[in-house]
C-alpha cells in the first residue's frame, strides 16, 4: 500500500492504482473483458509465471474486483470473473486501447466496434450538463471542501 | 520491455502500459494535468524517490509523453510538460478517477467540472455510428486481420 501521507496520494487516480497500478493487474482486467477466465487461458494470453498471476488474481479478488469460481472438483480447477465493479473499469481499459491505438500500435490488433451496428468505439470525456465533449482545458479538478470536513485527508 | 511472443501483449492496451504501465508513471502525468511542472513540485506531490522521480520522467520524455525544458541555468533546473501525445491520455486519467471516485474513495478528494457550466464530467464509451453510450456488452474486439497481412504479429 501506499503512504497516505502526502496530498498526491489522496486522489481517486492514486486509489485506484493502489488496486490496478500493476501492468499484470490492467492485463488480466483486459483478458477477462475479452472473455478469458481461467488461469490456464489468462497464463497463455499473458506469458506471466504463475505465481505472479496467481497473486495478481489473488489481489483483484479481495479487491472485489473479480470473483473467484471452482468449476472442477478433481483436479481442483478455479476460474475468474469481473464483478459489477471489475466490469465498470471498462472505460479505463477502453482508454487505454484508444491511446495505444493512436500512438504504439503501428496496425491496431483489435477492431472495436458497437455490435449492433459495427460503428467504432470511442471514450469521450462528456459533460453531464451540456452534453459536449470536453478537453482538458475545458476542466477544472478543485480540491473537494467536503473532504477537509470529512476529515478523510488525516 | 515486454516480450512480444505471447498473443496478449501485441494488442494496444499492452504496448500502452510498457509506456505508462508503471503506477507512478501514471501519477505524474496525473499530477502534470493539474498544472505540476517542476520537479521539486512533483516529488513533494508523490512523496516518491528522487532517483526513481528522474528515471520515470526520463522515460515518459523518450516515449514523447513529456516535454524536458531547463528553466534555470544557474543552478540548472528542468520542468516537464504533456505534449500532444501526452495530453491525449486525459481519458485514461479521468477514467481512472472516475472509478475511484465510485469505488474507493469515500469522498470524492477532487471535484472534477466542466468550467463553463460546472457541468460533472464523465467518460462515456460511445458508438461513433449511432452516438449512444455503450456497455461492454455491446461491443466486439475483433483480432485486426490486417495485422497479419501486415505482418506485425511476428
Amino acid at each position: 500500500m501506499l503512504e497516505r501521507t502526502y496530498e498526491g496520494q489522496l486522489c481517486s487516480v492514486a486509489r485506484t492504482l493502489e488496486w490496478v497500478g500493476e501492468r499484470w493487474s490492467l492485463l488480466i482486467v483486459r483478458d477477462a473483458f475479452l472473455g478469458l477466465s481461467r488461469f490456464d487461458e489468462l497464463q497463455r494470453s499473458l506469458g506471466v509465471a504463475p505465481n505472479i498471476l496467481a497473486a495478481r488474481l489473488d489481489r483483484l479478488t479481495e479487491a472485489g474486483i473479480m470473483e473467484k469460481r471452482r468449476y472442477s472438483d478433481r483436479p481442483e480447477r478455479f476460474d475468474y470473473t469481473l464483478t459489477t465493479k471489475g466490469r465498470d473499469l471498462y472505460p479505463v481499459i477502453a482508454a487505454l486501447r484508444q491511446w495505444g491505438d493512436r500512438y504504439v500500435s503501428p496496425v491496431p490488433p483489435r477492431l472495436v466496434t458497437h455490435r449492433a451496428d459495427g460503428g467504432r468505439v470511442r471514450v469521450r470525456v462528456m459533460c453531464e450538463e451540456c452534453e459536449s465533449e470536453l478537453d482538458r482545458s475545458d476542466i477544472e479538478a478543485l480540491r473537494n471542501p467536503a473532504l477537509e470536513q470529512a476529515g478523510t485527508a488525516s
